[in-house]
């Protein structure tokens, strides 16, 4: 029971602080001031947001900062401190607030602030609100919303790899020259004309694709792995999707397919281990020996790290990276909470082979809310 | 001179921090650590990232995240501190460094971390970079380009309204109704091909356009302001470009044109304000009472704020608002900064109305960025 000299705080602006937007349901793109005090919700906003917060937020009051500014005095020690805080100070010297709870990323120029003005304050670890990572039927739905469309923009992509031909090293659509850029430009487009914002959709063959995080730009090479990973934001729920699907335009290498085969295999192979109770760190390190048992290692070669050099998934909700972290460091899952499984393989000779899905766990198992179809050579699949 | 005793140091993900991705041009999605010590760059980053980052990013060295942590022991004293500020301990242990400077957003958890291990701290208030709000010719040209992005997707909703008759006070595109999310979709989707992420374009017309953020939602209606406020960030770049003009479909009321009439005015007088030395308050102040001489008033009514119930405009970069601001706190401006100039009017009974520019900042001037047309009436402007 917390006690009433206790409030928790929030000053962010939600359209970058998932917590506040959690809270208070309120799209903001300047930093507010949010807290909770006696189970209430408080917002204190300018005169620009609090008349559309009062119609769109979740909140119990809504108080004005032009009229608060207007009340605060400085004295000279608190000459320099952020106006924001003063403001604050303000109101939680009448309701004789004393303590904070503030969470792991509150802006150190506030917490600092707060020191001075006498608070003790808590630096709450992720995180701050434990339900967020429980995900409600309605926002599951969010996130396969997000997902479908997914799907419906790689498979436009995908079509047009189909009707592409092979020349001379490179792939022709038509006269035009199949680019990371088109391709990428293909599934943006498609997503965002269903409300779906996508800003770094990876695709990237030839030795592009060992690295994981590289966009990909240029000519796609045929006869190489193309990691096409899509990860767009709901613009109107903002909730996030993630899926990971590798193709080949061309022939496949013996060793490539036999990589994309084992990739396949751990994704699968994580996907079923999902279930309540289980570790992230259980799951990563099954995962991870199972591509060693197909012969795969991790290491540096030619002053490089190659082999499987990330972590199994992640969890995914109004943040496209949050808890739980299915790595070696991986805690228990929990039904309700949303994560990724997607095992990946990069060596600089071969390119890269990463599958990923989004994962729902529940008491007994797990519901798979990504649904793009797995196969890998674009001309044999469909 | 900074003593060899001292670091700047940051610890974010460069995708939401602006500073961060300024100081190492490398975009990254996870949190890393990155300072500078004896005028070098130093990145230390996961298996993951660190050979992309050799590649791509701009920094004197990269350390191994994993190596490092191999190396981390735990004191009692240390049990709970979050593991990068043990890593970031040890590096600086060696080195000898003993004082911090971090910017006004460093997470208050390692803020508290660094305290405890013994570090004499300066969080510095923004701006963290001061050259990064002078933006250089190859800067502006970023925005441009995104601002001539802006102005082609603004075209063609314009010229789909042009094309739409009004029928029992809706708006029809042949068949299909004239709603906000039809055009927003238009223009977003028209940005996205194009490279730039726009990710909450407002359509507000009617009542809802008299809520300065409001995205909007549902039918246009006819013979009342349409706001469009067209916000993408390049994709490549990083850089944004900020864009609002308003038109109507259908006849404007006097009270409306008049409205229309005055905003212009205080825009063109804010623009040909702009001008290295002068104040943002300044700005502000003559561009409020311009308004203000037209007869409009600002105070509440019904409940509600009405009339000139914002700043008038924002520095834009990296950041989509950033330093220096030109409201009734806004300092002096220098040359290379780039600043919006948005007047606009609100009110219940008529709706919003507001005009937008991006103007950077010269010696004896200014150069405006943005280069959509301004007139009001859509059935007659073109």
């Amino acid at each position: 029971m917390p006690s009433s000299l206790e409030a928790k705080l929030i000053i962010a602006d939600s359209e970058s602080d998932s917590n506040l937007y959690y809270a208070c349901q309120f799209l903001v793109p300047d930093p507010i001031i949010y807290f909770e005090w006696k189970n209430k919700k408080y917002l204190i906003l300018s005169d620009l947001e609090i008349d559309r917060a009062k119609k769109q937020a979740q909140a119990d009051y809504f108080l004005s900062l032009t009229a608060i500014s207007k009340k605060v005095t400085r004295s000279k020690k608190e000459r320099n401190l952020p106006a924001y805080a003063l403001i604050v100070h303000k109101i939680f010297g009448q309701k004789k607030i004393k303590r904070l709870v503030v969470p792991a990323n509150f802006p150190a120029q506030y917490y600092v602030a707060f020191k001075k003005l006498g608070y003790s304050i808590t630096v709450k670890p992720d995180p701050f609100y434990e339900n967020r990572l429980i995900k409600t039927p309605e926002q599951k739905k969010y996130i396969i919303h997000a997902a479908k469309h997914v799907a419906g923009a790689l498979q436009k992509a995908v079509l047009l790899l189909e009707k592409s031909k092979i020349v001379k090293n490179r792939i022709y659509y038509g006269k035009e020259m199949v680019t990371s850029e088109l391709l990428r430009s293909v599934i943006n487009a498609d997503l965002m004309r269903n409300g779906c914002v996508a800003m770094h959709t990876i695709v990237a063959s030839g030795v592009q694709g060992s690295f994981p995080h590289h966009e990909g730009n240029g000519p796609i090479i045929p006869h190489t792995p193309i990691i096409f990973d899509i990860f767009p934001r709901d613009a109107h729920s903002r909730y996030w999707a993630d899926q990971t699907r590798t193709f080949i335009k061309g022939n496949p290498s013996a060793m490539v397919r036999k990589m994309y085969d084992s990739v396949l295999k751990a994704n699968q192979l994580g996907i079923s281990l999902v279930k309540e109770g289980v570790s992230g760190a259980e799951i990563h390190k099954q995962v991870k020996e199972c591509m060693e048992a197909d012969g795969f290692k991790t290491g540096v070669n030619k002053g490089r790290l190659e082999g499987y050099i990330h972590s199994t998934g992640h969890g995914l909700g109004l943040d496209i990276h949050e808890l739980p972290s299915v790595s070696a460091k991986g805690g228990v899952l929990h039904r309700g909470e949303v994560i990724t499984i997607e095992p990946g393989l990069y060596y600089q000779a071969h390119g890269g082979i990463r599958v990923e899905d989004d994962v729902f766990v529940t008491k007994n198992g797990r519901e798979v809310l990504t649904c793009s179809p797995k196969f890998f050579e674009i001309d044999r699949g469909v």
